[in-house]
């Protein structure tokens, strides 16, 4: 086998209706784009599709142009919103963190190998702790201390850098700050945070605590869709990793992070990749 | 490798003193008892020490004997509660069920195929749609319907059934009944109980359907001795399986059932290898 | 969420080709049938396309009638072979079996419970020793003892009952007989074994006892398409299990069945689900 | 909770006899050293018998000395190898390496957070490629090349660096280079290699193009003492990852390279936790 060939990727979601997938692959097919790959799914809950597509222009720049072209008159038929990714692509993206350096480390090391098909701008923080991390691979780092009074203020300048940087996704990289509704509201979408999550279910103060004193025998991570619903946004994707009696509660969050790391991972390559469409509270998901 | 040898099991628990350990294996040493494997826990939590051993009498009969009588004085010195319990031995269980099937057909399987070291002398369910599969495995089947009315009635009867069979271990496998505080009571730490684990947890009804609306990625389970606390018990193991956005509540219900019943005979395997042990609030459970 | 719809299933696979995609999306669009859910894969190592959609004919039968006849046309100008599968279709499956009855327990009880959407119009074993298990279930169960001399006239029984029995599928659980190279071809992508995989590979007598000898941490199980290299068709599903040093070699056997049945019962779901495509010696296996 | 007490380790290691257990316990109790928790298994293969004991020493250096003078004499009545390990111990280890850094990056992350305790005094490699990581984290950076004529010569080299650096472990971490007899001789039970287990088992050049062929759908990796015969050494860990049909041969090395690092990793911490014993061709491994 040689190198994997170069593809684009083609992502539409629309209301549910006939024809959605044939107006998809019929424009590729006409204007000489050649599909590797597809999935789509058809919600019943929401009554909406959605559509992830694979291809490699045959005509090259020409094909690509052609089908612009066919499909943006069709596919406002449809209402569909659709997007077309190029194959060497990097996503631009901001990560905010605080002092943990777990979920940072583990998203910088998988950057540099390539894993993840991102650029990262910059850092920011609350807390200047992780500067080292950011400098060592040479990224501007940003330090906004927050306090309940400036916390609109700090908002503001988090904002307008992820916007000064040109940035498509932000990565709440156990960010521990409570985005304000605002901020979230903007963020709706494009912004991936992480949190434990364990058997039962634990809120509250010291969750790692309550679970030990619980004897869980897994802890586990989720990583979501910011939104207003705090640790509540729509689902990307979620981890566990065994535990047992020997685990004091300072051992359970050693564990936690180690899921934690690697749940944010897969669901931010989830997401560069163009896997993951919104359909209501929920996620569509197209497995690699 | 032929055969594996046959193995005792001696089980002990008393609180934390420097000697415990000492006192069982010298015991076991000076009357020819000889250790095969062993596991031990000091919980600086509860001050509670935990010791399992699987020991060859090198003499027999009289190297039991002789253990017996040399321990049970010195373990009175450890306030230690202690148990034997020897190779062949099957663990006499109760099973209580309502109309779900599932955990049921595993344990029944498992018991067939000799993978539980259990015996079942009888079933006992609220309701008789489970009558065949007890017909079939030649096991007695107790119909003891519920109402609000007659339920003290109705537990009065399960307790003196659970007695009058002699059983050691009583297994909700989807008992669909809320156990009264005095029932729940007398099973304290001889009764395990199964019940879905979502994350984030979910309280309340359907569930899945909650969990559905989520978009959650992983359904799981968690079996845990019964307590007066519901669904709250000292949990002895947990599982989870992955499930995406193809699949709809009455997928994830179903995904959930299988998760549930392995969960749920590992559960019983642990316990009735004595591999568990109650701390607190939580278990020690040496693994095999 | 109310009950899942109705869904029928479209197959197809033909040479990679432009509008491979487009043919079947377009043909499924003319004819009011609606796609709720689709996975194709165009592989370039063998250039060969294979495509799988879930779909409502919102027509009924008229919109079935009309598909089968505007597709049939349009499939053969692309070399394309297809199927469309019902949504109650319940796949006719002969399972082969000798001694061991863990494969074809777990089997039994997946069909059973209705997981697993097939039928089971008979069992073939060249032993007697599971006909209890058939006869619970109200299955024939044909003992067709072999000897090296009459193995040609055993296998031509076992292909006539196959046949006899409109078996669309043949599941060896556990089949210990090496089947001829005649009965291999006919059987070729029809017919699942199951074998364990252990790591690192070991080949000939007693493996796990060769495993247990390297110490291995791990054992699996791979469930595969027979054809006429022996254990080692097209995989179709893999799965594996822990195990440690106090597992002798008859307990890895024991983990090793486990891993083997529900390594088995995957592959069998999805095939009867049409999810699997033979591509060279390779699968293509869309998940659920 | 608060934090976790400083616990001593005692690994011992003897042929099988009565009394083996007794004499540590026993010896421990004595001298007042409490033990917090232990394992041991007595190999009837082998005949051979492992503990692991943590415990703290209640009169501190004192408890341990009497401990050492005590127990020195008794053990030796048992042919019995054995080790105390002090709680803050971070193992000497050497890590060997070529061009992959993927096993190197994460040891050195996981050294660096501290998930693992050991010290990295130097590493050493048959290329200058990875100089610039080593530079990063203050480690030594050893380039030694190596052709057929030089390998005595080289190996000779990197034996005295072992020693000179006081190495107490050697890791190597995808060394693509084997190991002459006299150095694997060396580095018995005290040298860790990883390398891919792919199910079923393929030997020879371009493992993973190979295992591609096969549609398998589990790539895996083996952590194992190194020892004279190739690849084959007593196994520490394993572990695998799924993989399917869009994954081509470049992509399966990538998903195992993830699978060697986190698998390596685990053998390498429980080596330094000192749960692995070597009993004939297998090991012994306490768990945490």
């Amino acid at each position: 086998m040689g190198v994997k060939e170069q593809r684009w990727i083609l992502t539409a979601q629309c209301p549910s209706r006939l024809g959605t997938v044939d107006v998809v692959t019929r424009s590729l097919a006409e204007t000489e784009n050649y599909i590797v790959t597809m999935n789509s799914f058809d919600d019943k809950a929401t009554e909406s599709f959605s559509i992830r597509v694979e291809f490699r222009p045959l005509g090259g720049e020409h094909s690509l142009e052609k089908f612009r072209e066919l499909f943006d008159a069709r596919a406002a038929g449809f209402d569909m919103q659709w997007q077309l990714t190029e194959p060497d692509h990097r996503t631009r993206t901001a990560i905010l963190v605080s002092k943990y350096d777990h979920c940072l480390n583990d998203l910088l090391y998988r950057y540099r190998t390539g894993e993840l098909a991102i650029e990262i701008p910059l850092i920011i923080s609350n807390h200047p702790d992780l500067k080292h991390l950011a400098d060592w691979h040479g990224i501007p780092y940003f330090h906004l201390p927050i306090t309940p009074e400036t916390k609109p203020e700090q908002e503001g300048k988090v904002w307008r850098l992820i916007n000064e940087y040109d940035c498509e996704l932000v990565v709440l990289a156990r960010y521990m700050q409570v985005l304000s509704s605002e901020l979230s509201a903007k963020l709706d979408g494009w912004a991936i945070n992480i949190h434990h999550s364990l058997l039962p279910g634990f809120k509250g103060a010291k969750p790692y605590h309550q679970a030990w004193a619980k004897g869980v025998k897994l802890v586990g991570a989720t990583a979501h869709y910011v939104n207003d619903d705090l640790d509540e946004g729509p689902i990307i994707s979620q981890g566990v990793q065994a535990v047992d009696h020997n685990h004091y509660p300072e051992d359970l969050v050693a564990k936690g992070q180690d899921i934690e790391s690697q749940t944010l991972a897969r669901a931010v390559r989830y997401h560069t990749e163009k896997r993951v469409f919104l359909t209501g509270d929920r996620t569509v998901v197209f497995p690699d």
